[in-house]
């Protein structure tokens, strides 16, 4: 009998093959865009406390040290310059600014199949962050993170359902030029993964050449202006309330170039932003309004994810913390802001302190994953891989992250509450005069597949199964997945003349 | 200088006492009770959807399988016994039912201090389950749970703080005689902990001589009847819609002798309970409305938790799955649907499917705990320490639960908002001429101990540091943690002679 043999046509084969092929898109468990927003952890005053507040600072304390670009567009748009030298925004600029503010955003992905679309509850999990280390899941040696180690961890997160996009998780350590280094992040990045990815800029000088090379690769700069599938994060604040010079300089640079922006605001709680969960996210919001007054001063309706990410402190060191209840809860309340401005929004989740794919780091990742996606944060930064308080990134670990968001994202799709959901009539022929039990269902096995999620790691096996599969270490199963993905997929995915021409024109550090 | 050197009054010295000192508790970041409820899984229309199902299912479907007496119980209330066997519920007996049941329970501890109060959104963590194997946490090594490991999980919760209440976790399989079973099972939770203690007895006869132990130990039976320190777990019902005959025997016995009584309907999702996770809800709501029927048939206003503990199968095998992310939804559904009836309820939370405190325990058990407490659950059952899709138990991971859980409560708490939280004049004045930065300012050291909580093993240690340290091993920390409370703490709590009356009448196992 060969592959090519016709199938029996009905019965239990035909709804056994019907149950193995893969599941439309509309019919899968969980998805990227999936709709959360059911859990509110600020009330409807305490937001208009929190945003009245953020009015007030932006209107009294305003920021410091735009450059004078911006300082130009934004007294343009309304700002005042006081003697100070500190920008401060009156209460109708913001409100303005927020009310014709892009607030449906697409990312593109190379591939359209991975478009992500931002806008209400919609929340999408990914990469991001700059560490500076790859953690060996198996030794727990931290060692200086590669341009291979980002490539690597690019084309991982390609193959994985649950990691929506890819924005650069590590720094090349090992490519000293800053110019050179943020051409091969981008390359790397590109090279790896066919999702939308984020990469962050040095200097304003660096973007030309970036763009560059975004058209080539795109086939030229209208189908890269056509379809932008990298966006920029820009720390374009140094917390409190002072713009960060050149990051503003890149923004300029990147919205010119058509790429949409990630307005980020990393103050830590305690440190540089108020101690009060509450307070750091008023400094938050409030300099992400400022952000967006910059943003659409430069080009009106650009889109800008309003990336709030405030990080806690552990007060006892001053370190940061990025695993803690704090932590869930301040992007949380993050996203509820979002909503209450009806902007595409972003912050930190997913982040563990633990240096090592252990119990803490599981916890610690579920913990804000599971709550940014409750909250229904549209983009959920640092979700997989991170370690160390963003230190350290780990291959393992996004691969496990994976199956850890999956289950984070099967939360968030909630319960559905329909006619057969409700089940009365299936309970009422399995109880009079039925079988007792609901095992062999027509509903359940109709539900098997689109109502129920399995993981790919994780073990789920009875003790004694697992002792026969002998006693299979999570790591272990992960670095496994992780080789088989990294000795199989291509190692490129241009095709290979623009390749030879990116190569040609800029000094790529990986191998052809 | 000795030790009771007068130390100087008032400047940095002071502060540091004063921050040292232990927090009064309504001061601590986290303790038992705190008000969850912000996340709604639910809609109001989806809850009155599910209990007009459950109301259906109980009119026309009705549970089988009621002993004599409980039948008499209930057609007395205003059920009727059909020709089939089975007991059905008018529309108005649940109703009124529900309006006169307890709507606000304590459940005592030994020690006061540990009473808990179940009303609103109250939430409470704690052990539960009837586990059989002890997991050796260093080899993996599943074996026989005894009454010694029991002894040891509840000696060891005793010392956590974010273990609220302990529960039986573990079967005593070193005492095959099930009545000697059942009272040193009893004997060594209460030899353990002074917090609330929930045991299971198999047999009705049983009952008798734990109350006279339970008497013994309060000091007398009015004693015991004023603070009930034990609650009785109920498997009343054989899901789907079967009454569990000895089980409701053994429930009237211990409404009788004063002992509250948790309503346990266990399904299992797929298998015992309708595949949907609607379906499961509404099967599990309607078992309990019928239990508590029963419960208020045999004496009103009885405390009793409902418990509509619905489980989730691994539809590929039929296996348990306590750790997937349809669990969490389901404990959360149904503990909004608690709160729709205004009644103290319990589900299940914490459950790992991983044999091991691994990373996939970590992420399973904060996953369901972290929904649990945001659903307002009052009772959330097998927290911690629970692997193996509840076959076995693990006292470092009881250990590392407590941190986990922990950091769940400080989410459950969430954000405050008002004048000083929202921290205006705190950005104000470290922007304007202030130092930029927050960290030595007034209100963070306020702060430091009452809003932000510190793991007692998790590491939050730079990669440099943790090398330092020598890259503690997150289980081996645990059971450091567990041989210093085994090896410091007395092996039991009772007065001598309380011990000895006890150690008179029945064969204790464990050692005096």
């Amino acid at each position: 009998m060969t592959a090519t043999a016709p199938r029996r046509s009905g019965g239990r084969a035909a709804r056994r093959d019907a149950r193995a092929a893969p599941l439309a898109d509309t019919l899968r468990p969980v998805r990227p865009g999936l709709d959360g927003g059911l859990y509110h952890p600020l009330t409807e005053a305490q937001m208009h406390r929190i945003h009245a507040a953020a009015l007030d600072a932006l209107e009294q304390i305003g920021l410091a040290d735009a450059p004078p670009s911006g300082v130009e567009y934004m007294t343009r748009a309304g700002a005042t310059l006081g003697t100070d030298g500190r920008l401060r925004f009156p209460r109708a600029l913001i409100e303005d600014t927020v009310a014709r503010a892009n607030r449906a955003i697409t990312l593109h992905g190379r591939d359209p199949r991975h478009d992500l679309s931002l806008s209400g509850n919609r929340v999408h999990y990914g990469t991001a962050g700059a560490a500076v280390h790859l953690v060996d899941a198996a030794t727990g040696e931290y060692r200086e993170s590669t341009v291979q180690d980002l490539h690597d961890a690019a084309r991982i997160a390609d193959t994985l359902d649950n990691i929506h996009f890819v924005q650069r998780p590590m720094v090349c350590r090992d490519i000293p030029d800053n110019r050179e280094m943020d051409l091969n992040t981008l390359y790397a990045c590109c090279a790896g993964t066919t999702k939308h990815v984020g990469v962050s800029f040095t200097e304003p000088e660096f973007v030309a050449d970036a763009l560059e090379m975004l058209h080539l690769i795109a086939g030229g700069e209208a189908a890269w202006r056509a379809r932008p599938f990298v966006s920029n994060s820009n720390c374009f604040v140094v917390p409190p309330m002072k713009f960060a010079t050149e990051s503003c300089r890149v923004m300029e640079e990147v919205i010119r170039g058509g790429m949409p922006v990630l307005l980020l605001s990393a103050g830590q709680a305690g440190a540089t932003a108020p101690a009060p969960i509450a307070g750091a996210i008023v400094q938050a919001v409030a300099e992400c309004l400022a952000g967006l007054v910059y943003v659409n001063a430069v080009k009106p309706g650009h889109p800008a994810i309003f990336g709030t990410w405030p990080f806690v402190s552990d007060l006892r060191t001053g370190a940061m913390s990025g695993g803690s209840g704090e932590q869930a809860l301040l992007s949380a309340g993050c996203a509820q802001m979002h909503k209450f401005y009806g902007l595409p929004g972003g912050a930190v989740g997913g982040i563990a302190d633990s240096k090592l794919p252990d119990m803490q780091a599981g916890w610690e990742q579920a913990t804000s994953n599971v709550m940014a996606g409750l909250s229904g944060l549209n983009m959920v930064y640092e979700a997989a891989g991170m370690h160390a308080s963003l230190l350290g990134f780990c291959h393992e670990s996004l691969i496990l992250g994976d199956d850890l968001i999956g289950q984070a994202l099967r939360c968030v799709r909630g319960i559905e509450v329909d006619e057969d959901t409700l089940s009365l009539e299936v309970i009422r022929e399995a109880c009079i005069g039925g079988p007792g039990h609901y095992l062999g269902a027509g509903q359940t096995l109709a539900r098997m597949q689109t109502d129920y999620l399995y993981p790919a790691c994780a073990n789920r096996a009875s003790p004694k199964e697992w002792v026969e599969q002998g006693q299979p270490d999570l790591v272990a199963t992960a670095t496994a997945r992780k080789d088989r993905v990294l000795a199989t997929r291509a190692p490129a995915r241009f095709a290979a003349d623009v390749d030879a021409a990116i190569r040609a024109r800029f000094a790529i550090h990986l191998g052809a």
